[in-house]
C-alpha cells in the first residue's frame, strides 16, 4: 500500500471507529476514546499478569522528576533534554527546582533504589508501572504512533549479578513476544539496535518491531541493558556475603500501548476496515437477526436473544444489532469495526436451531447448528489464522539485497537485509535511503563499496 | 486514639508494610510500592466494572490542560488557580500557552463534549478514567491522605434532561457505596456539603466520608451536580426532536484511591497492625508450617504444600512461610500486614488432615479438618464482621449535642450533630471548633444562640 493511501485509511479508521480524537487543544496529545481504552486495558492486564508471574511488583512513581535527579546520568539527560516538558510554577509561586514531566522513569526510580538496596538480600528488584509519559516530539506527530504523551508500561530492575540481568532480558523477550505475537497476533523482528541508536544511558538496546502496510517498520517495544551506568551515578550498591560492596546490574524495558494498537490496526486491517484478534476485541461476536419490514419478527428476536444468552454465559462479549438498517449496512459497520465473528439468524434458521457464522478474518460463511458452535475454538482458529497470515505477509516483504541500487529500490517496500563494511562514508549512503535497524554478526559484503562487512537490516521507520 | 498516637501508628504501618515511601525528592509526592498498588488496583478494577455495567466507557484524556481551557468557567478556575502546577517550557522552548497539570478533568473533557454532542441521540455521555491528578497543597501533606499528586477515578457525564442527571447521582451513590462499604467494609456518611464548601463550578456537592481513629473525618469520594454551569461556557448543546437547542445537564464524581487505602488502614487496624478485607488483601491466607529444629520436617512441609495447592486451585492468594524464624515472630509479621487468615499446620495435625485456622479480625483460632474449610464462606464471614464492627464503632462515636460547650467537647472525638440558626456570627463560633460538613433539612436549635435553626453535622476533618 502506498504511503498516502495507508495514511488516509489509517486516519479514517481512527475517526470512524471512535478510537482517538485528535481535536484536543494540545497538539500531539489525542484523546483515547472507549474503543481504544478497552483494547489497551486488555493488553495492559495481560502484560501485567505475565510480569507479576515473573516476580515483578506493581508500583506507582510520581509523574514529575526534579531537574537535578533527571540530570544525574549525563548520556541520559543529553538524550532527553530537548524533549522534556518543564513545570516551573505551582499556583503563582515559582518552584525552587524545575520539575520534568516524566519522559521515562529510570532516574526517579533509581534514586529510590539506592535507598532500598543495602545487602544482596534486597536484590533482585523487579518492578513495573503502567503510566503516561511526555516527550516533546519535534518530528511530525501521528496519533497512537508518535504523540507527545503516550501510555506505556515500564519495567525496571536491579540485580546482584550481570548474568541475572542477562537472564531477565531473555525472560522479558519471551513476555513481550507473548503480548505481541500470542495476544495481538503481530509478527515481530527482535533486533539489537546499532550503538548510535541505543537508549541514552544504556549499554545496548533491543528493539521489537513490526511492518506496517506502507512498508515502514514500527518499533513497539524496547529492552535496555543498562549495565552499571545508572547504579554508578545513583549509588545502587549492595554488600555481598563476604562483606564486599558492589554496584547493581540493571535493565529497563517497555512496550508502548498506543503503538501496539496502531500495529493491530495496520497489520491486520484490510480494505473493509479493521480486523481484531478475538481476545482483545471490545465486541467479540455481533448477532444480526434477519428482520423483515411489516412482519412479525418476535420469533427471530427471541432466537437472537437465546444465542446472545448462550454466548454471554460463556463469557463472550456479544452485541445484538436490532437497528432497522439494511443488513448490508449493518455488516459494513461491524466489519469496519473489526468484530471477529458475525452470527446471522433469520426465520428459516430458527426452526432447525441453525445459525450463519461469518468470520471477519477470512470472510467465509458457514451454516451450523447453534449447539455445535465451539466459540473458544473458533476464536483460537481465527487468532491462529491472523497470526499466520500476518507472518507470511511480513516474510514476503523481507528482501535480501547486494547493492545500494537494490537497497534503494526495496527500502520503503519492507525489511531489507544488506551488508555494510563498517565505514562511515558507506553508512552515509545507506542512511540516505533508510535506517539501519541492526548490525548482525553474520558476514555480508558491503552494499556501498562491496568490501567485507556484516549483515545489516535496513528499513524506513516510523 | 489520640491524634499523635494515631499519626505515629499510621506512619509506622506505611513504612513497615512497604505501602508508600515518602523519601522521594518531591515533597508531598510519595512512591506507591507493590503492596499499595495491588490493593489500589483491586479497588480500581471493582469500581471500573461497576461503572461499565452502568454504561460508562473508559477513556484517557491528556494530562495537561491549556490555560485558556482551564480558565473558561470562572468559579472553577478561581477554586483551582492557587493549586495548579504549570508547564511553561518544552525542551529549551518557552510554550506559547502555559499548560496546567490536570487538577481534575472537567474542562479538558467538556471542551471535547461540545464537539461530540449535536443532537439528543449523542446523549447521554458517561465516561470515566483512572489517572493521577496534581494539586499544589499548601496545607500539611500526609501520605495517601493529602498529597500533591494523587490517584483517582473520575467520572463525567452529559444528559439531555435534568432528571437523568439526578438519577445518575443516585446510581453513583450506590456504586460508591458498593466500593466503600461492600468491598472495603468501611462505614460511610453521605452528606451534601454546605454551599460554601462545594466543588468550584458545581450546583452542589455530595461527599462520602468515614471516621478515622483519631476522631477526624476523612472525605473519600465526592459527586458534583454541575447543572448547566459548564455546558453553558463550553457550549455543550443538543438539538431535541422538535429542533430546539438545549444545554446539556452534567455531573462529575470521583473517589480517591489513596484516601480509600488510608481509610482501610485506619478504620480496620488495631494495636497489632493492619486488618485487610479478604477481597483486596494481596495475601489472603498465610500458611505457617510448624517446623522443629534438628527434626525431619519434610512431612509437615509436604502437608503445607498440599494446603497451598488446595487453596490456590480455588483462586486464593496464598503464601507459605518457610522462614526459620520463631513462630511468634512469624505471626507478628503477618498480623501486622493484615493477612485475613493464618493456617498453622504441625506434625500432629497432618495425621488427621487437620489445620488450625486463625482469623486476623477476631483473633480466634479453630481446629478443623482441611476438607471442611469453606474458604469463600470464611472470607464472607470475616468481611461481614469487619463491616459490622466498623459500623458500630462509627455509630458509638456519633454524638448529638445541644450547646456550643458540648460541641467543643465532642468535636475531635467523632461526628457531632448540632444545630445552627443560619447566622454568620453563630457559624464563626462553630467553625472555631470544627467543620460544618452538612446542613440538613431537620429543625434543630442553634448551638450558639439557641435560636431556631437546622440540624448540622460537625467534625474535625482531614
Amino acid at each position: 500500500m502506498k504511503e498516502e493511501e495507508f495514511s488516509e485509511w489509517y486516519h479514517r479508521m481512527l475517526e470512524e471507529n471512535n478510537i482517538v480524537d485528535i481535536r484536543y487543544s494540545v497538539k500531539g496529545m489525542p484523546v483515547y476514546r472507549g474503543f481504544a481504552m478497552f483494547i489497551i486495558r486488555e493488553m495492559q492486564r495481560y502484560l501485567e499478569s505475565l510480569l507479576e508471574e515473573n516476580g515483578h511488583e506493581p508500583v506507582y512513581f510520581p509523574g514529575v522528576i526534579p531537574e537535578d535527579t533527571l540530570g544525574r546520568e549525563s548520556e541520559h539527560i543529553a538524550g532527553f533534554e530537548d524533549q522534556v516538558y518543564w513545570v516551573t510554577h505551582a499556583g503563582k509561586t515559582p518552584l525552587e527546582r524545575r520539575l520534568a514531566l516524566r519522559p521515562t522513569s529510570e532516574t526517579s526510580m533509581y534514586e529510590m533504589f539506592s535507598l532500598w538496596v543495602r545487602t544482596h538480600s534486597d536484590l533482585p528488584i523487579k518492578i513495573h508501572e503502567t503510566v503516561s509519559v511526555y516527550r516533546y516530539e519535534t518530528k511530525h506527530t501521528r496519533p497512537l504512533i508518535r504523540s507527545r504523551e503516550f501510555l506505556w508500561n515500564e519495567g525496571h530492575t536491579a540485580f546482584a549479578m550481570r548474568e541475572e540481568a542477562l537472564r531477565n532480558i531473555e525472560e522479558i523477550k519471551l513476555i513481550y513476544t507473548k503480548l505481541i505475537n500470542d495476544l495481538l497476533c503481530i509478527p515481530i523482528l527482535i533486533n539489537q539496535r546499532p550503538d548510535w541508536d541505543k537508549f541514552p544511558g544504556a549499554e545496548y538496546t533491543i528493539a521489537f518491531e513490526t511492518l506496517m502496510p506502507d512498508g515502514r517498520t514500527l518499533q513497539v517495544a524496547t529492552i535496555h541493558n543498562l549495565g552499571q551506568h545508572f547504579s554508578k551515578v545513583f549509588n545502587i550498591v549492595y554488600e555481598n556475603e563476604k562483606g564486599e560492596k558492589n554496584l547493581a546490574w540493571q535493565t529497563s524495558y517497555g512496550p508502548g500501548f498506543g503503538r501496539l494498537l496502531a500495529a493491530v490496526i495496520g497489520v491486520h486491517g484490510d480494505e473493509k476496515g479493521m480486523i481484531l484478534p478475538p481476545k482483545i476485541a471490545p465486541t467479540q461476536v455481533v448477532i444480526v437477526p434477519v428482520l423483515f419490514k411489516n412482519a412479525d419478527n418476535q420469533q427471530v428476536i427471541d432466537y437472537a436473544k437465546k444465542i446472545e444468552e448462550t454466548l454471554t454465559k460463556k463469557g463472550v462479549r456479544v452485541k445484538v444489532d436490532y437497528s432497522d438498517e439494511h443488513p448490508g449496512a449493518k455488516y459494513y459497520r461491524w466489519e469496519r469495526q473489526g468484530v471477529p465473528v458475525r452470527i446471522e439468524a433469520g426465520p428459516r434458521d430458527l426452526k432447525d436451531n441453525k445459525i450463519v457464522v461469518a468470520r471477519r478474518d477470512t470472510g467465509k460463511k458457514e451454516v451450523i447448528r447453534l449447539e455445535s458452535l465451539d466459540i473458544s475454538r473458533l476464536f483460537d482458529e481465527i487468532a491462529d489464522n491472523m497470526r499466520e497470515k500476518a507472518k507470511k505477509k511480513m516474510e514476503s516483504k523481507t528482501y535480501k539485497v547486494k547493492t545500494i541500487d537494490e537497497l534503494t529500490k526495496r527500502v520503503g517496500e519492507g525489511i531489507v537485509e544488506a551488508g555494510w563494511c563498517g565505514e562511515k562514508d558507506c553508512a552515509k549512503q545507506i542512511d540516505q535511503v533508510g535506517t539501519i535497524l541492526s548490525i548482525t554478526e553474520d558476514q555480508h559484503e558491503c552494499a556501498t563499496c562491496g568490501g567485507r562487512g556484516r549483515r545489516i537490516i535496513v528499513a524506513k521507520t516510523y
